[in-house]
């Protein structure tokens, strides 16, 4: 049958250092965990990561909400202290779970700035060099005292760079999350001479299985490298990376008050500094979005009462923007997560939603692809007879893959997300404030 | 309580006329329809209104998907003959249910307008006054002959100018709506002296309960009026109401392949020519607009698997723009439509949807109420205790009115949409093509 050896099959290759779902933490850093009793279940609710030594050249991805919380107000500033609000140096992250310290106007962000000050006053730093997370219920006020006393009780017995640490960060910043998500690996870099080279390591912990849930959980993440790399060069490559993973991502299809990424980077492995555009620093750029991709991923595939994940590629967009835009129309369409719930090979929501992208598409260029098996060709009329009893076979599995190539360009990207069940609106309608 | 006094509490005051929702065509119009055997299910599914007189001067608005179908391609290159595209001269619309014509490529193509000259030799006019509308499958083809037998079986003796034609031609729309729609107003137009009052009728029929439903059914309103008036200045009145209307329905998110809303304008009640931007053409635009909304209000209120209609109503925005994104970013968020399902007064889902609009608005000036309460009031620091069983009870109820004032400027916007609830879900997984 043509339709099985069809270059639509199969996902596309991505020149990318293989990741492990290990609490493996880069040199020149510690973190640890307490419950400091924000949330009523008793589980822990505070979590920190700091850096041993000098601060660290630290980029950050915020939120683009208007109602942004007062933890992105604050790291934000702290970060435009030594830097320019979404780069500049930090000696740790704290995150408070189980409160969002969202729309809680001038008196949440004087909370969070105190909770900044107790910590920077308790590692011996500047303020400007804490910066916050927190995730939970807006509209509620942190505890202010109770969390100082989960800090006094951390820093610095509680923390340390063995995987109990970083372990302990990660299950701190669950809300909804069935399980601690971590990714982590390794690339050698190449000094500039070309000669000596060094292995440096990138780790990421993240939390948030709702896109947008601002009464009780968002998406957060820390990625933490031991490479030695300035500012400026860590904002592209987090940009960069992010571009392709986590606004690629889509649970519910919103954006949350509380979204942050932050990266640090210790140098602390002794590697030479990774000059701009340097071969050093696209082979750490690969890693960076290595481990944010399977973070990304292991979201989707965590998402709220779903049950499959989600993966859309699109090939031969007039440009990758275009072909990003296509993959993410796809999953996030409601009508497309619900057929995957229903392992419903319907290729016309595909169609549909891919139309639905505002990008450069011409139905009698595009061919679509699920789970192996053509289904559409535009080339030929449109619709492919298929095996719709294999194709259901195969789409009920943990991860189901939509391939569309749109026959205009060489534009790749992927996009990622999950099936839509009553157990997401059931989670979601039963909750109350 | 101050509360209960506040401008947020209550809807925007809209200078609409009254619709009611009757089946009565204006003048110069005849209805009908039949069953041809497209469907399953032996349900009608060939509608057909016919302009008596003249051809009408005719405005359109179409779907932007990319995927759009081949009745969509069709009409627009009808419209073009005499007109823009999305304006031109008509002498029938006819609308098939069952199959949505969509993807099906030249081929597809082809039947439509083989459908089309049938109908045009039918009824002696030239085939470029033929307007198409198809809903239901994506991906499969229209039985030609049997929609032909069915234009002979309905021309002329199954078209009629009363109630039993209209109404039989918004049933043949149906797919998954639960009734048909239908909504119409009279307004009387001065002449250009100012004196001599002539009473005019816009009617309006509509399906579509899935925003996208590319599969099985998609949103397509039929508008017709008695009124005089020239394709531009109908094409400007169309927009405007479109805009205000179907532009800020959202029942699941996405645009689809099929949407298309016509207006027909016969002239039959012999009222003067209504002269863009006259007093004239700003009454008419009312009557317009007024059918729009209500047309638009039964399709959200009849969303599929929905209990609750949504109204969000932004006022205080920088400018009307604004108020409908900020409007439709609410009502389109699945966090707050299962907060609806859930009858959950849970104001944080809304500031965060609200702050997702990419709309300027800032947290210490905007204020919330859900069903009469103000609930948020970033002017006093945010949160405000409010009665939540009170709430909880006003949200029980076929209708639940968001209210929110951005206290920046003088615009205003609202739109609609529907509870999310598990019956969605598996309505739209458990269907299999």
């Amino acid at each position: 049958v043509t339709t099985t050896i069809d270059p639509l099959v199969g996902a596309i290759p991505l020149d990318l250092p293989a990741v492990e779902r290990k609490f493996v933490l880069p040199g020149g850093f510690v973190a640890g965990a307490t419950t400091c009793g924000i949330k009523d279940s008793g589980r822990p609710d505070l979590a920190l990561i700091a850096v041993t030594g000098d601060p660290a050249p630290t980029a950050a991805v915020f939120t683009q909400n208007a109602f942004a919380a007062a933890p992105v107000a604050v790291s934000k500033a702290h970060l435009a202290s030594e830097g320019t609000g979404s780069q500049g140096l930090a000696s740790a992250v704290i995150s408070t779970s189980g409160c969002a310290n969202a729309a809680t106007g001038a008196a949440g962000e004087a909370d969070q700035i105190a909770i900044a000050e107790h910590l920077a006053s308790t590692l011996g730093v500047p303020v400007g060099r804490i910066l916050c997370l927190s995730t939970g219920i807006i509209g509620t006020r942190l505890p202010v005292d109770l969390v100082a006393a989960g800090i006094d009780r951390l820093v610095p017995a509680g923390l340390s760079s063995e995987p109990s640490g970083l372990e302990a960060a990660a299950e701190a910043l669950r809300t909804t999350d069935s399980h601690a998500k971590v990714a982590t690996t390794t690339v050698t870099l190449l000094d500039a001479d070309g000669l000596a080279a060094r292995s440096v390591r990138v780790t990421g912990i993240a939390k948030g299985v709702g896109m947008i849930h601002p009464s009780m959980a968002t998406m957060l993440a820390i990625l933490t490298t031991d490479a030695d790399v300035d500012q400026d060069t860590l904002h592209g490559l987090l940009q960069g990376a992010a571009t392709k993973t986590w606004n690629q991502l889509s649970i519910d299809g919103d954006t949350s008050t509380n979204d942050t990424v932050f990266l640090l980077a210790s140098g602390a492995a002794g590697a030479a500094r990774v000059a701009q555009r340097s071969p050093a620093a696209v082979t750490l750029g690969a890693a960076i979005e290595a481990v944010a991709r399977d973070l990304a991923r292991q979201q989707a595939a965590d998402g709220e009462g779903a049950a499959t994940l989600i993966t859309c590629q699109v090939t031969g967009a007039a440009d990758d923007r275009d072909a990003r835009a296509v993959a993410r129309s796809v999953v996030s369409s409601s009508l497309v997560k619900a057929a995957v719930h229903g392992r419903d090979p319907n290729w016309g929501r595909l169609a549909g939603a891919a139309g639905n992208a505002n990008a450069r598409l011409d139905p009698t260029r595009a061919r679509i692809a699920i789970a192996g098996q053509v289904v559409y060709d535009g080339t030929r009329d449109g619709p492919v007879p298929f095996d719709r009893d294999a194709a259901r076979a195969a789409m009920n599995a943990p991860e189901v893959l939509f391939r569309l190539d749109l026959g205009l360009g060489d534009g790749i990207g992927e996009a990622f997300g999950c099936d839509l069940t009553e157990e997401y609106v059931r989670e979601n309608s039963e909750y109350t404030t």
